[in-house]
């Protein structure tokens, strides 16, 4: 069936919030500390830091702490994974619609044989 | 900041299960019964419908009853908002590499103007 069913639900998951969008969209311009990453978001950084939590258990970002700082980063690879699977979806569905389309362009082949006796 | 917030908060949280993706797998090869549907999934189809009920209420998945048949068929159109905000991160990404590795390429600032000096 799927490839790393386990990893694709924790990326949609983590996807399907807001705020974790917000994140990866800072993130994927940079790296950025914990507090860099708090400052635009309206919550308190316990609720900052749970989402990044949920956001680093779907290997969508990582982190290293130096000294006192942690520094995130976007791990696009665990993008891509989700990205591939959404990709080869939206393939499969288009290349139905081609054979529709060339079925649909090649006429109704009832039709044409009854054409084709007729002259 | 993102737009359509709410609707990729639905397109994602309903991908992110295995059982609504495989049931978007099977109808982007074409449009499925509900009874079509549900027979390689291992639930009762009370599970299966609440399953379309996600799909359905985040646009991936619409569906029509003709008679006693309630036929499904994929939404191409939700499935591209989401792969167009990974592809646009990705981007984002991308682009601050190939800037990083310009700027490696061209080497030290400060070391050129040194060697510049010197000849």
């Amino acid at each position: 069936m799927l490839n790393q069913p386990r990893e694709l639900d924790g990326v949609f998951h983590a996807l399907a919030d807001a705020t974790r969008r917000q994140i990866v969209e800072r993130l994927s311009r940079g790296p950025a500390s914990v507090s860099e990453l708090a400052e635009p978001l309206e919550m308190s950084l316990p609720a900052v830091l749970q989402h990044l939590q949920v956001l680093e258990g779907s290997g969508l970002v990582r982190s290293s702490k130096v000294g006192r700082v942690r520094t995130c980063h976007v791990e696009t690879a665990a993008l891509r994974t989700a990205e591939r699977w959404m990709c080869e979806r939206r393939a499969t569905w288009e290349r139905r619609l081609d054979r529709l389309g060339e079925f649909l362009a090649a006429g109704d082949p009832a039709k044409k044989a009854k054409k084709r006796s007729k002259s």
